[in-house]
């Protein structure tokens, strides 16, 4: 049951005078009244009842007690307070707070620095020509300021750009390429629309937008502009920020075009980043080479609406009060000016770790990057403040005596907005530490965002998920029931798990699932109405009147995050379940056997042999594998070893996690290296499960699937080695 | 085969000169090259494809080949010249000129008089008042006039307005009502959102306008008004007009807001509206009292946009660029204006037929009205060409000997706009002779749109539809292909029929098929992008620049009318499938039966006697009765018997049909009395299938249930007693 105060123990006080310079007052539990402000809105009914249920122990009470709502306020305060891009000197202030909060709290913090090549904005310029000598109409590329949000009336806040544009000056006639997705410029070229020499104008939405980029240029484009739509994240979705949450008329998007064959500094491709690290030739880097430029939708439509050639496909129309047309004619020029630096420039993580009493060598990592595109309060601080409590909270229970008995590793990182580029090369950096030990990792960005949990995982953590989740109580408005019960749909039957989506690209998590093959998972909680999205706008007085002020969503996301890390930190077995993994690859390559049918792909077939059969053979033989590890992990779970046998038994989990990195990589992306999952080759932001398989089939290359295989095959004679060595003399 | 123009016979020439005073030069195809003008769009590899299909004859090849675009395009500029509301000197001039047409091609004509009650728009106003005494700013309630366009430039056009809206001059607070439906208006108050003494602002679509208006006036509105949304029919659906097609923010939809539990004039339900027929007071027929006023998206977004309440439900948002609010707050004051009379009104349908060689009391129907709200180029006319082409396509062959067997009768239906008067006053004046001998009857209101065919009908009409469409060559881009082919959908298995939508209510179909039991079919030819509904912009110009000018649409629909009618004029055995009828029964009472399991309603089941058993033995009773029906037609298929026995045999098929027909009529709406289809009840132009068993189980009343299953096991019953006569001995 969780108790009161008085069982912890003292000696925080000193805590909280080490951090104090860093302005937030972080109230600790066993604060004594008056001490420090005990937050009202964590209803001690809600926890009495998450008490009350048979799973939550004393410890775990004590640990879900502690998250409190001034806390996550005053975190906020603290690290929103300024604009932050990743290499600067605000961002530098930010790693400052953030390493003196976790060493207040007693965390072994590391600042690491990094060196990779991060882009600036020199300047820019969008223009529409007029005839005649007329002078041309500027666009702004800045947001408005608002007497609503004082953050925004601040000085030289930087305007709307997409970072790692290519520089240039060009002058064209215009393109409507709605998303700017492979298949909206294949649909172009079907509607014998010509981009090349033009400029480009897509809506935000659909792919990561490096792909628009990408693709533009591929397709001959002279230059981009992406601006957001108002059907997207407009009016049409609600009142808009001043007044509500949503985009307003200059809203701008910014955002990193990279996209890269790996990930992080597009200079030191597998390698860190360090101040003295290898570079390649920058010419040699795939960057985007035309000017890409983003727009608010009120100059977005000064362009749309001078437009005059055929309408769009109906399913092209956004939401701007025109018909939107396919090209703009001969009449209508837009110039745009883009001129950005590259530079190797440092940057950090902030990497705190509370040592594992037991089994200091098995390690969970959870991360959030702190670098923003302006002020960040929602991308990511939401989630660095549910982090930061949630790593505050164990690094109480520490001292109290009980701490973790797996070592916690809490990653602020850097650059992420330029293209994933902290996590990445730390994880470069420590990835054979990665590899001998790493637990799971659990990304945190941008996570509080609204009293609606999800989560995706790696399917090995989406057994542990769900019973974190059954452990929780659920945000106010609170009836008694746990995060499991609201997330679960109604009407779901006894014990099915919720649904979690397959871990895709767009985050930290990449480097650890991706690139060294650790189970990750990203928890999330959304439902607000509205978005500031790498928007000036993205302040504490935008989170506070959209998100809300009673910081209920980061009290959730920091109770899931304690819960799921007290369950991987201190099961005596490392709860990762390779059933779970073998059986979700063996469906999912069924699947992709059935469409692979269903196109008549000649990758289905080749001579003699018909690869159908081999995915059919690779998804019975993982069926197998899975009753086999199935049962060896109920045999462990029902009578758990200790001693050397234990730490055998994690180490063969593990290896059964580690099973699924082909170190050869995925073939034209050798970073990406799990056999599982990889982002969409073509978005970006999706996931793509088993990729290597799914590639081939998509290309409809039969010696490729040929070679995926394989690799799938001997991935799974490593699964099968390792089962082995778990439950001797099972097939 | 069909041939070049030497098999004609003469005499045309005396026609084109007893229709010459009425301006067009309508071209007979046996008119000597010169003479008149020989359309060169029809094309005659076309027909000549067409005519090697082996069912079609000489005969009908020379009905096919005889439409003419030009004569379309001159009929088309005969009738749109000038706006022809429903009872004005305009509406005069048109019947006179359709009547003189009819009757210089030598069809029986009757100009048939009918006095109903009709609208008359006499004052209207909007305003958004404006606070400390400023002037209230005045909407527009007029389309802009076009240069482009010059009929939109001729002084006095109608403003737009809704027939028979309630008078009154109101003002109160604003709150928007979606649609404005029955479940939208559920929605609301679920909502808590209080209608009562508001200005409610309904979007167009949905339902029949009549019923927003029924529906605002019982939640309590003090008045409505009605606007055509752009994401309907605005810029979010295309290049607007005059550039494109799609409504401008001026286009204000005109139209009647009639919602009585009959049909046609409000003041002699069920009997016709003669001169001195006997009226029902006025103040207790059920129409809308509160004031009702359409308006432009323009005018709309004035108000929208001055709107402060709370953001709608999302798929409540429309196209016009704002955030649509639920309640305009009490900052926004709107006045609504309407003045309305209403008078006994002299009115004209005007019938002509061509009376049958062979079978004369058995006539066949066509019909279109007349009437417009504005020049109605479109709506009606453009189905009103198609009519008189195909009238004048029979009247030349009966002059050649070649005529119909049975009569035919074109009907030119006035007032259809304001209420579906005049088909409907023509039916209840005529109703025995339509239960006697009528055949079927075939609706071309606006037919022809566009390109693709589609058509509605009564089940018994459909094989007979689909077996004349096999006979048509498919309009311009002629590929060789039949209607039919082109009509069903790529990959249908051979001899499956295309997909046929229900009779539901909108138009001069609802008095034969719903109050007098005749089959019924409406066509049309669709897909041209744009809209002019009920506006000012519904014009020759709008027509010929989105529709076209080469008049395909509408031959399409002349020859698919011809060949429709050579089917059920010369057919021996009249071509109405009483098997198809009962199977499509039988599988509407399953579905309803199953919908009424689901919604466990109590309908379902009274005591002792579960009414679900109920609709399954009247579902299999129909099946066992369309077996015999079919292998009853079958049999006369095959042999048609001829004399007298195939008089009476016809005389069955006909009883079949009205075997349907429930003299007490529909509960709650005794003027409906088909127990086969009524239009929604709440809707208006939705089709209400099985409509006395569909209303018992929505209402879960199951006493009302039972009378509804005992009046179809009547109607069972002289089915099962008609197909004894068609076949002596079947059980």
């Amino acid at each position: 049951m969780p108790t009161g105060t008085g069982r912890y123990t003292p000696g925080t006080m000193l805590l909280a005078l080490a951090c104090a310079f860093l302005a937030p007052t972080i109230a600790h539990p066993e604060d004594p009244p008056g001490a420090a402000p005990v937050a009202p809105d964590v209803a001690p009914s809600a926890l009495a009842a998450a008490g009350q249920r048979p799973l939550v122990s004393d410890r775990l009470g004590r640990l879900l007690d502690s998250p409190r709502a001034e806390n996550l306020r005053a975190l906020h305060d603290l690290l929103a307070a300024e604009p932050h891009v990743a290499g600067t000197p605000g961002d530098r202030r930010v790693v400052d707070k953030i390493a003196g909060l976790m060493r207040g709290w007693g965390l072994e913090v590391e600042v690491h620095e990094i060196w990779p090549m991060l882009p600036r904005l020199v300047d820019h310029r969008v223009e529409i020509m007029q005839a005649d000598g007329a002078a041309p109409i500027v666009l702004p590329l800045k947001e408005r300021p608002l007497a609503d949000d004082p953050y925004t009336l601040a000085p030289d806040l930087p305007p709307g750009w997409n970072g790692f544009s290519g520089s240039g000056d060009v002058t064209g006639e215009v393109v409507y390429v709605n998303r700017g997705t492979k298949a909206d410029f294949e649909q172009l070229a079907a509607l014998g629309v010509d981009v090349r020499g033009r400029v480009a104008i897509a809506r935000y939405g659909g792919n990561y937008r490096g792909y628009k980029a990408r693709f533009a240029e591929r397709a001959g484009a002279a230059a981009l502009l992406i601006y957001t739509d108002p059907a997207d994240s407009g009016y049409m979705m609600g009142v808009t920020y001043p007044e509500g949450g949503y985009a307003n008329g200059t809203h701008i998007e910014r955002g990193s075009l990279v996209t890269l064959a790996y990930q992080g500094d597009p200079l030191t491709p597998g390698t860190e980043a360090t101040r003295d690290a290898t570079r390649i030739d920058p010419a040699t880097a795939d960057l985007p080479s035309i000017p890409v430029q983003p727009l608010g939708y009120d100059a977005a439509r000064e362009i749309l609406q001078r437009m005059r050639g055929a309408a769009v496909p109906r399913e092209w129309q956004g939401g701007l009060p025109l018909a939107y047309r396919l090209t703009g004619g001969p009449g209508l020029k837009v110039r745009v000016t883009v001129e950005q630096s590259r530079a190797i420039t440092p940057t950090w993580n902030v990497v705190g770790a509370i040592r594992g009493a037991s089994r200091p060598n098995e390690a969970i990592y959870i991360g959030c990057h702190h670098d923003a595109w302006v002020y960040g309060a929602a991308d990511p601080l939401s989630g660095m403040i549910s982090l930061l409590e949630a790593a505050r909270s164990w690094a109480d229970a520490a001292r109290r005596g009980e701490g973790p008995g797996r070592t916690l590793v809490f990653g602020a990182w850097g650059a992420e907005e330029m293209g994933i580029i902290g996590s990445s090369e730390w994880v470069e950096g420590h990835r054979d530490r990665l590899l001998a030990g790493g637990v799971a990792y659990i990304n945190l960005d941008m996570a509080s965002m609204g009293p609606t949990f999800g989560a995706g995982a790696s399917p090995s953590l989406r057994p542990m998920i769900a019973r974190a989740a059954a452990r929780v109580p659920a945000a106010a408005p609170n009836s008694g029931q746990s995060v499991l019960e609201r997330w679960l749909p109604a009407g779901s039957s006894e014990g099915a798990p919720p649904t979690m989506g397959d871990m895709g690209g767009g985050s930290d998590h990449v480097g650890f699932w991706c690139h060294a093959g650790v189970a990750s998972a990203s928890f999330g909680a959304s439902g607000s109405a509205g978005t500031s999205y790498h928007s000036i706008y993205d302040t504490l007085a935008w989170y506070r009147k959209v998100v809300g002020d009673d910081y209920e969503p980061a009290l959730l996301i920091a109770r899931m995050t304690i819960s799921a890390l007290e369950l991987l930190a201190d099961e005596a077995v490392i709860p990762l379940d390779a059933g779970a993994t073998l059986a979700t690859f063996a469906s999912q390559t069924r699947d992709l056997r059935a469409q692979a049918l269903r196109s008549r792909s000649p990758a289905a077939a080749t001579d003699g042999a018909p690869s159908e059969n081999r995915l059919s053979a690779l998804a019975d033989r993982a069926d197998r594998l899975a009753a086999v590890a199935r049962s060896a992990m109920a045999r462990l779970a029902a009578a758990p070893p200790d001693g050397e046998l234990l730490d055998r038994s994690n180490q063969v989990i593990l290896e059964l996690e580690r099973a699924w990195i082909h170190e050869p990589g995925l073939e034209g992306r050798a970073w990406f290296k799990n056999l599982l999952a990889a982002p969409d080759e073509d978005s970006g932001y999706a996931s793509w499960t088993i990729p290597g398989l799914r590639r081939a089939v998509m290309r409809a290359d039969a010696s490729e699937l040929d070679r995926a295989a394989a690799a799938c095959s001997t991935a799974l004679d490593r699964v099968e080695a390792a089962l082995q060595r778990l439950s001797p003399g099972a097939p």
